[in-house]
């Protein structure tokens, strides 16, 4: 078994609701000392040993994981 | 500034509907060797320079980026 972990973030330029939201409430709650915040997600994926790993995990992203037009995303084998 | 990376994924027993249902898809679509996905979110803080700035990370993780009955949460300065 292989693990790969998949961190997908949003492209510059694009709005991140989440980062923004957490931000505003991280002052609200006194952390006023906070300048940004920016949100990503990743995919933790346990895969059977094979060829092209890489190669497949990224067909994954660009079929399933991420949306070009908004995220970028980086594949990194544990 | 500080930039400080936290990482929250779900504890150990807790479902993780996203993880299961991007499990599902990717099967669909013919990636029949993946056998596990975990899903994560990170925030990326940037912070102004203090004292005690991973205490105060952890106080933000306690009180708004963590559910602490269904989270475990990792910080990293970066």
């Amino acid at each position: 078994m292989v693990e790969v972990r998949v961190t997908v973030r949003l492209k510059k330029g694009v709005s991140d609701p989440e980062g923004e939201n957490t931000l505003k409430a991280l002052h609200l709650l006194g952390f006023e000392n906070v300048r940004k915040v920016q949100t990503s997600r990743v995919f933790n994926i346990t895969i059977e040993d094979g060829k092209n790993i890489k190669k497949e995990v990224e067909d994954m992203c660009q079929r399933l994981l991420t949306n070009p037009v908004i995220h970028t995303y980086e594949i990194e084998l544990l």
